[in-house]
């Protein structure tokens, strides 16, 4: 039995989203930009998609701008309520320590030129509150940018609340949607937010395509200068095949998203179940406040690689974290923003479904985790000092 | 009969890399950082693609760095060169009036920055020399940008001279390549290029995929924050099918360049040969040094936009000059550049060939644009005016 439980790191590309594609590679393969009927078509094809991205977060056509990914997306953004920021004298951003490094390498930089960050904590259950917002704004506050749902937990952050928190003090709000769009309903008016970025990829879109929403008013600053495509914000030919088969793969997640988050809550609980069952594990994340598919937990005693890798033998495709860190020998910048001591971080297992997991593959999850965080013990002089009380027990 | 011959715009993806990348969006379609079997298989793709790309330049597979384009990767060589300057105190970059605006924007925002900016004259060929490039380096030079082959009239810049010139200096050199990598030789050892920006979607692969070469040594400024990706360089999940439908298209373009030059360059010559033929018309840039598949004409008393219509009406594809701005009613910066006249400038054609193109084609381009330039002549007022000597003939 084969599972590829690393949904979050990327998706399968749906049959839908590659059937819309298609003909853009060599039927209509015109430049958006040109004036001829091919040109033409390609410009159809891509305001279809803008207004289908639109209305899937309730913004209008004219407020979505169509990126490379996610990061770029976080990366503009950011860079827009910095600069909208300056150009008024505030130069104050806040942000959680448990974001993705696109939005925390952006603020390393802005740093570095002079702006002032406050990282917000993250409590224990991997959430930052609306109040912990509130408290950290200040007078010269020009952004707010926090995570709709974390990478490497799951869990969701209370966007509408920080949004109004945000909304009310007169501070521009920007949410790394990226995991949350597709997955969950998400709904910029409602929710108050002002900026967003999503990828296609985490939701059965081909990679290489995302989208930034800037809501209308907002002056956009330009990270990739060049042609008057995007409204003049974003240089370079429209990629048609992928911004098409992004909007597909999108339509196609709201139509069942609905069902497909009852069925992903109920193979996720079955999941937490499981390997609750094993000693000494532990759930990373609020229990409740997480989307449908992603759980994470901590195994003392176990070395996160050690475990992928026996996993992957039994074809389990799973990840310690963000896919995008994995090179690195560090402990999860997530879990240890969550409190966890560094030895647990690295046990850490991200298992994130797709809505067509079964319950047969939830099973072989949990007996094949199992099994392997047993052997791994066996095997760990670490886990024998535990076992035998010379350290103490952390989970 | 139809004719798309505006490939300088964009092309038709091959057959052979939509070939490569099928595969990639539902069977490999894992995250190239992840450390699972799918993830392996996805970085073994990328690794291959950045080989072969690397080989067609003849780079190091270090010295690529994949992009979402060629005005992405403009942006981060120019970003590159002009922060490597600065820590040296060396705050000037001389380019040519006639950049792609991904360049020419990328340089008015440094200049807002305190850079200064040297653009030099193009001569009326539609060349810059080496010598004029020489001529233009100083002490405080950081960095030279010159465009390898100009996007609107297909003009060849003497990249190996000015790149020998730049070496002898010690001063940074970046070429945008973008209508140059496929179509004609291209070594960036040879011809002393430190960074070069390509873009897939002008050799038949997909839009939305590009890559920036910098050589080995050169210190990388980052665009887009993020992950790990690109080592370190450029975040974002890297976009396999394109990456590896690039490659592909890259391969089969090598493969064929020879024979498709020869046939191109006849294919043009044939073209040039019928359009001379119209009266008062001026056929754009040098006529000898120019990429096999692109001419640029200028028919006086026409305007572009009325040309471009007709000929659509006729079933050939063409264009005014860069699909990039054919939103604005200004004359091309390009042919500003050469020296043309306001007036003349904006009655400009180009037309951009593919290797498959026959005789038959282009006879049927000459028939039609012969026929649509006559009577768009016949009906207009201006026209009558030159003919009647009223205002003096400019071509």
């Amino acid at each position: 039995m084969y599972v590829y439980a690393d949904n979050a790191a990327t998706t399968q590309v749906s049959q839908r989203a590659l059937e819309a594609m298609l003909p853009c590679f060599r039927e209509f393969y015109g430049n958006a930009s040109s004036l001829h009927t091919p040109g033409q078509k390609a410009a159809e094809l891509l305001q279809q998609a803008r207004e289908d991205v639109a209305a899937a977060i309730h913004a209008d056509h004219k407020e979505i701008y169509f990126t490379s990914g996610g990061s770029e997306a976080d990366n503009q953004a950011i860079l827009t309520g910095a600069q909208i920021g300056a150009r008024k004298g505030k130069k104050h951003i806040i942000s959680t320590a448990f974001e993705h490094h696109a939005v925390l390498h952006t603020l390393d930089r802005l740093k570095k030129q002079g702006y002032d960050i406050t990282l917000l904590d993250v409590h224990e259950n991997g959430v930052v509150t609306a109040e912990d917002v509130a408290a950290a704004i200040r007078e010269d506050t020009a952004l707010v940018t926090v995570m709709f749902v974390n990478n490497e937990i799951g869990t969701v952050q209370p966007i509408r609340e920080i949004g109004a928190v945000c909304r009310e003090k007169g501070v521009l709000f920007h949410t790394d949607a990226v995991q949350a769009v597709g997955h969950i309903p998400v709904d910029v008016q409602d929710m108050n937010i002002d900026m967003l970025s999503l990828s296609g990829h985490k939701f059965h879109a081909p990679k290489g395509v995302g989208a930034m929403y800037v809501r209308k008013g907002i002056p956009v600053s330009i990270l990739i200068e060049g042609g008057q495509q995007e409204r003049g914000k974003r240089g370079g030919t429209e990629n048609i095949p992928g911004i098409v088969g992004m909007a597909a793969a999108l339509n196609e997640a709201l139509e069942t998203q609905e069902a497909d988050m009852t069925h992903l809550s109920a193979m996720r609980d079955r999941l937490i179940e499981g390997l609750s069952k094993i000693p000494h594990s532990r759930l990373n994340g609020d229990r409740e406040k997480r989307v449908p598919g992603t759980v994470n937990f901590c195994f003392e005693g176990i070395e996160g690689e050690s475990l992928l890798l026996l996993l992957d033998d039994k074809g389990i495709a799973a990840s310690s974290g963000s896919a995008c860190t994995s090179g690195s020998l560090d402990p999860s910048h997530v879990l240890l923003a969550l409190g966890l001591p560094h030895e647990v971080a690295h046990g850490s297992l991200r298992l994130s479904l797709s809505a067509d997991v079964t319950a047969e593959q939830i099973d072989h999850i949990i007996a094949s985790v199992t099994e392997v965080v047993e052997y791994l013990r066996n095997m760990s002089p670490v886990w024998d000092e535990l076992e035998r009380g010379v350290l103490p027990h952390q989970i």
